[in-house]
């Protein structure tokens, strides 16, 4: 076995001790509220079958799936006929055995190497004619050795679960799933390969309580974390229908949105001029340009896009779930925490995924510059991908990775989600570490972690050991202690010292 | 998009709801004991890089390791190589346009598809030398397009992560990893190719105290989780080196322990052909004989052993840590949970991993026919492998999957690890929703996973939703109770119902 110098595969990391304290709280946090509002937790494999995945994230995200290769027998049962293909193309080109022109070192890539002395080629033109030929075939390749793939997202096994288990849940389905994803991204500062999604969906329910819970859910799942001002943002997709139609131009609602929705990037202007190029014109603007600015309370923006929209019945659906979902978190809130969100009608808001059909949220911080923390809604056909029609779902999600940045950033993980080992009983000689055997089992029988140093090492070592481990508090066994029970207690942050009797111990750290 | 009929990779599972509360009772219970004892978490990807893993597990497990296809540019970088190959593995076994002779079916696996008419193969046996080939140069095509893999175990990228992590962390460094791994094998009952393992290892301490704490964890966690009858084994592979180096066979080592490991299964006379067959002559087997067949209490055996052994410090040496271990052991166990766990010294344990270098355990439940539910042992070189030496170290795992099993069959569950949800409000009409609101918000703000049922349907459908959902209990708010203020608590499981205001009803799911 050769030493290989270790690594870590590209866009992944390793989660030290400490790091996952931190990201253990923030799942347990938002764990604990999705099972207050009656969520139930599921888990999906890693991987699906790659039939269930491609197709459904548009041919970039088809792209990014990383895709597992038949591990065994693929060989035989699955690549000869695409080899022999290959093969066939070099006939097709015909790339035959003939003399090799003075372009050798462009063409080497496609020379069979230990066959260069046969002179395969007989042209340049004709190997790149080859080459071409060889990548389409090789990615006709790929679903031949590769028929499984790592989850993309979290939405689509989820749709693949309530079809296959369809006659065993009962609607509405109330789940959360907080697992893993991995994508062939290029990775940059924030993006990984593996990240964990956090989300939570309910399917066969058209109720709009559904909606206010959810910013229920956000706004006390984000207050316990300790945010303090942030903004849950919600809009309609039907207003944007509504709109589109108002303006005459129905067809172009994906190309207004795509516009509109970055008028926090480029300003009115930027979403004027490519409005313009995406086919609106003038008059359309004018028109438009009221509404991307609608301003106010949400009341008196909710009262202007009545009027706007009064002719578009779908545009007025759409304002009338607003102020539904308005309703029902008024009632919810006065025996709940504050509403500390923000909640905030934005017609600009958009969202990239083309299946939502009602309410669209999006979640921010506003005390750290950083994308949106959370986002989702109404879908009315997420599982007709599978077979399953007219299954209305909303659902919304935590993007715990940034989530962990913005807690680390504002310094809002509390010191007690940094303590694993509660005190660390230092190791002197074989004696007093039989003396402290005792004593150590009584605190965890207590529930306290507790640690004997396990070796007679030096005090500063041992010393350094509950530093490195953020231990706060270190008993000190030696002679003295033996003999009149009284043991040294030293707290490690301040660095007092006191003698007490481990029972006294026991109790002060309970 | 055309509509798939969905279905779940071979040999990966769903989790329902009720599955996901017992598999994390499992988990929740075995990383609070970790956690007693000073273990901390840590997580590594669920990817490593292909050379981290290769050349780890031997052949065999080498093929069972799920690799994954390169991303994106695969094709153009690294397989145009190996295509030549494959192209000039037809030319080196005569494969050119000729007449195929007869026997056509036989080798159409490797007849170009679409190039049948050009007739290329001139004779079945250079087709199937040529399919030997094919076969040689897809196995070299793996690593070309293919760089990652995912995790097998937990035990190699723990290792990866010391040696990587080495500056960082401050030894002892004890972590527990709890992980799902994955493994290309044939799927059967009770064998999946994803699976949680649970890993807490120790990793630069020496002392023996490590390996009887996990004697406690294993007692601690398993008593915990409801057993009542199961063993935790115990063996030292320097005690087997010293019954080897006695009978003076010192280099058969592995061939008597993976003999006598099968005690169990194939009995004495068993084991005896076998040790024959492997090399050890009868006069060995006179002597090896009273050990395997070693009786009495674990004072006993010990006792025998420091005879039989009288001659190796090896053996010798392992006696006086098993002894030291139990030692270690008695002195916690005082102030502890009481020892459930039956502690045997078993002469017949081997394991099967050869890096095991001290003690070595294993634990078995008695009261269900199941293989191994844990097991582990010291090594005294994991790091070895990525240039990291004589780090030493310990560690055992819980087999989770199968905990699940035996906890299933025994019915060990406890109810309260199956309720999600605690109560659902009926919803009667839009009335009687708006008055449940603020009763709905108050249970969770009190802590209680509540929900009220989100639309006005048949009460025979929201009562089934909540017997579906196992919740335990419903309140029923019509026209009476809306009125009086009194609202009908119903008791799902006795069909019992009460009336009770709002708080008392809060007050009793307390």
């Amino acid at each position: 076995m050769s030493v290989i110098k270790p690594s870590l595969a590209k866009g992944t990391r390793d989660f030290s001790p400490v790091e996952m304290v931190k990201r253990n709280f923030i799942y347990d946090t938002i764990k604990t509220v999705f099972k207050k509002y009656g969520y139930a937790e599921i888990q999906t494999p890693s991987f699906e079958n790659l039939s269930t995945l491609t197709g459904k994230y548009g041919d970039e995200g088809d792209k990014l799936i990383f895709k597992i290769l038949n591990s065994g027998e693929y060989i035989d049962q699955k690549s000869s006929d695409l080899i022999n293909k290959i093969n066939s193309a070099f006939l097709e080109n015909n790339v035959k055995l003939g003399t090799i022109d003075s372009d050798i070192d462009k063409v080497s890539t496609v020379i069979p190497s230990g066959t260069e002395d046969l002179n395969i080629f007989k042209s340049l033109s004709d190997a790149e004619k080859a080459k071409d030929k060889y990548k389409q075939l090789l990615n006709e390749l790929t679903p031949k050795i590769s028929e499984k793939a790592l989850r993309y997202d979290l939405t689509v096994p989820f749709a693949r679960y309530v079809v296959m288990h369809q006659h065993e849940i009962t609607l509405p389905f109330k789940r959360f799933q907080v697992q893993p994803v991995w994508r062939a991204d290029r990775p940059q500062k924030g993006r990984y390969r593996e990240f964990y999604q956090c989300d939570v969906d309910v399917v066969g329910s058209k109720s709009l309580l559904n909606e206010a819970e959810f910013i229920l859910i956000y706004n006390e799942a984000l207050s316990k974390l300790g945010l303090k001002d942030f903004s849950v943002k919600i809009n309609n997709r039907k207003i944007l229908s509504g709109i589109a139609e108002i303006i005459g131009k129905p067809d172009l609602i994906i190309d207004m949105t795509v516009a509109i929705d970055k008028l926090d990037k480029i300003g009115l202007d930027g979403v004027s001029k490519e409005l313009l190029e995406r086919g609106f014109t003038e008059a359309d603007l004018e028109k438009l340009r009221p509404v991307i600015l609608l301003e106010g309370t949400n009341e008196e923006k909710l009262s202007s896009l009545k009027e706007v929209l009064a002719l578009s019945e779908t545009g007025l659906k759409g304002v009338a779930e607003i102020e539904q979902v308005f309703e029902y978190v008024e009632s919810l809130i006065a025996y709940s925490l504050p509403l500390t969100a923000k909640l905030e009608l934005d017609i600009t808001l958009a969202r990239g995924l083309n299946y939502y059909t009602g309410c669209i949220f999006e979640v921010k911080t506003n005390e750290v510059a950083m994308g949106s923390i959370g986002g989702g809604g109404r879908y009315d056909d997420l599982t007709g991908m599978f077979g399953l029609k007219d299954l209305t779902g909303v659902g919304v999600s935590f993007g715990a990775d940034r989530i962990y940045d913005v807690l680390e950033e504002l310094n809002l993980f509390p010191a007690s989600a940094e303590v694993g080992t509660k005190v660390l009983i230092s190791n002197f000689d074989s004696e007093a570490e039989k003396y402290a055997l005792p004593i150590l089992q009584q605190f965890r029988t207590a529930g306290i972690s507790a640690e004997l140093y396990p070796s007679s090492a030096k005090l500063k070592k041992q010393m350094a050991y509950a530093d490195a481990k953020k231990i706060p508090y270190v008993i000190l066994i030696g002679g003295d202690e033996m003999e009149s029970g009284a043991l040294t207690l030293k707290d490690m942050q301040s660095g007092e010292q006191k003698k007490l009797s481990a029972l006294a111990i026991l109790d002060l750290l309970k």
